[in-house]
């Protein structure tokens, strides 16, 4: 997949930790309407800092992603090396510092090796627009079993064709509450900064922050969307439709490599007091550790299911005698199955994307979330990584 | 260890699922000042229902567990059964079924066979003294790899000695933030039902309140105090530091044999602005599946317990260049460890308890709270267990 007219970019291995690409900057041809979103950690680390800063007018011209160390809890040292990190792109790229966004992912509380970091900027080719999209991609990932794009095309006003793309990484210590693990979206849509930044909250809400892999939030987390503009104004529902697009794939694509998983969970609740109560249910369903392990054995265990309904916050206009819950298009509460309709379920659940569905009988509030199985693999990985 | 003077017990198997014991009564010589509290799931079968309405009025004579089955989402049914169950239980003993409470743990959704609590309560032997602790803390298990007791002593007013004994179970679905596993506390001191709710509250707060193996909060938690009198009067802050030793006990006990777990983790947080603070930080990091597989790994990647004091709720007032963190008596951060030092620190994590200690640095609140490790052997277990 390709960069969008008007973006370039610029991929190395600058040698963070090993041989593989851990350097990347993505520019525009100038400064362009941008938003982003960004973990609300208390243990942010500077490059939240600083980025949070140079968003806020609503204009970026380039990201810069250091991968393999996330300069987390690294104190005065660490706020310095971001800014000097941040200087160097600018000045290499002829812009100014407050235009330029940075994240970091990766071991905490380590320095940047900043000797490194130095030679490479005073040497730093200009980004070009041949570099592929699968190649940021692949740069930006940590632990992630395979790189994560996603694509999508709008129709521009004057009748032609804008495209929307998006990278993101990340397979644990996600709970992005809200905001979300790395996903950066280029667009040659030409929307201003305002709307963008309504709508790309609008859809980071319902993708982003809808996806669990682990109830842990991490110091790093960052989403940011640049509208370069060069295929010209678009109508903001379809630029809308095209980012959900694009931000539903990375998210499902996010969910199903999440650390261990050999599942994609998505968990729809329905009939609930508003939006928000559904949410809520949702992620506890999700984020349950007795579901997630139910699912990743195959056991068609509503009762699990129930437990967190029951469990989660602000339910009291909930009652279990109106609840219903589904498993794909099976019901199997308030109806009890018998044990053979049960373990006919097993086969459903050995699926690689299982669907779980409760309708609260409250009201018409709706939402949807992504998550994973809980497995060995996700204890083993997370034991034997090394500080 | 043997009952406090004036209570009896009977425990029987009636084969609610296998040939182990899964019926216990346990009743004092009459009706008793008592105190309960009860999960506060909406998901709450009959059991909880019943027995939160009958323990109202603070007093008890008998409490009625049934194991293995736990008679949640069961409808009209389920209420109709634990009615009957207690009626019955409550005509064998010769009081009123509002002094019986009931209890019941293990799988959701399935009815009770009645016909054979039927029969057993046609023909049931009346309570005797002579039945052990051990033997009612054995027969109220479900999964719990061996029966937990624990026991205390306090001087009475009048000069004399009165007990204060436990049972407890619990091993899985355990984050009781408001309630609890099943828990029973006898003693044989002499109190009023008013002071026993206060003091057995404040003790469940500091202790299986402060518990989780996996945030998941069951159906059914319920832990209750019975307090027979036969010893005579003691003084109410002697018999909470006896309750908060057995509690204590019975909490460690049931954390460290949580599904699969392979260490005991206390994590303590001071320096909070107040206790609930303390007490908010001090669970996100306990039921951080990053931080407890980091423990099972003997891995010191104190960044996971940053990062989870990072993502806990209103946390604004913390600010990291103020946070301290140790593991057992070593500071881990802000003073940053060479990898020599952390790999030293891996011995310490190898032990059956593992201490971790963050100060926040705002105020003097602190809390401690209890977990386990995530293994594989969780994942194991959890992915197996039938519906």
């Amino acid at each position: 997949m390709d960069l969008p007219a008007g973006f370039s970019a610029h991929v190395a291995n600058i040698g963070i930790k090993d041989a593989t690409d851990d350097f990347v900057v993505v520019a525009a041809d100038r400064p362009v309407p941008a938003a982003a979103v960004f973990t609300r950690s208390r243990f942010a680390g500077p490059s939240v800092e600083l980025s949070r800063a140079h968003a806020a007018d609503g204009t970026l011209q380039a990201v810069v992603v250091v991968s393999k160390n996330a300069n987390v809890a690294t104190g005065e040292q660490g706020r310095s090396d971001a800014t000097e990190l941040v200087a160097g792109v600018a000045g290499s790229l002829g812009c100014r510092p407050e235009d330029v966004l940075v994240a970091s992912t990766g071991v905490i509380g380590r320095p940047y090796p900043m000797d490194r970091i130095r030679s490479h900027l005073a040497a730093m080719p200009a980004p070009t627009g041949d570099v592929t999209l699968d190649r940021v991609a692949e740069a930006i990932t940590t632990t992630d079993t395979h790189p994560k794009t996603a694509g999508a095309r709008l129709r521009t006003l004057d009748g032609g064709e804008a495209t929307v793309v998006g990278v993101a990484k990340g397979v644990g210590m996600i709970e992005p509450d809200m905001a979300t693990m790395l996903a950066f979206v280029l667009t040659d849509a030409e929307v201003d900064a305002a709307t963008l930044d309504t709508e790309f909250r609008w859809v980071v809400d319902r993708t982003f922050n809808s996806l669990s892999v682990d109830t842990d939030t991490s110091t790093s987390d960052t989403a940011a969307v640049l509208a370069g503009g060069a295929a010209g104004p678009v109508d903001p529902a379809d630029l809308r439709r095209a980012m959900l697009e694009v931000c539903t794939d990375l998210t499902r694509q996010l969910a199903a490599d999440g650390e261990g998983a050999e599942t994609l969970l998505v968990v729809t609740v329905d009939g609930a007091r508003d939006d928000e109560q559904a949410r809520r249910v949702a992620k506890s369903i999700v984020n349950s550790p007795l579901v997630k392990t139910a699912v990743h054995g195959a056991d068609p265990n509503w009762g699990r299911v129930a437990m967190a309904v029951g469990k989660a916050d602000d339910v009291d206009d909930v009652h279990p005698d109106r609840v219903r819950i589904t498993f794909g298009d099976t019901e199997v509460y308030p109806t009890l199955l018998d044990d053979a309709a049960l373990a006919g379920l097993e086969s459903y659940l050995r699926l690689d994307e299982v669907r779980i569905g409760v309708e609260l009988g409250v009201g018409s509030g709706a939402w949807t979330v992504y998550g994973c199985d809980l497995t060995d693999g996700y204890v083993r990985i997370n034991a034997d990584y090394t500080t």
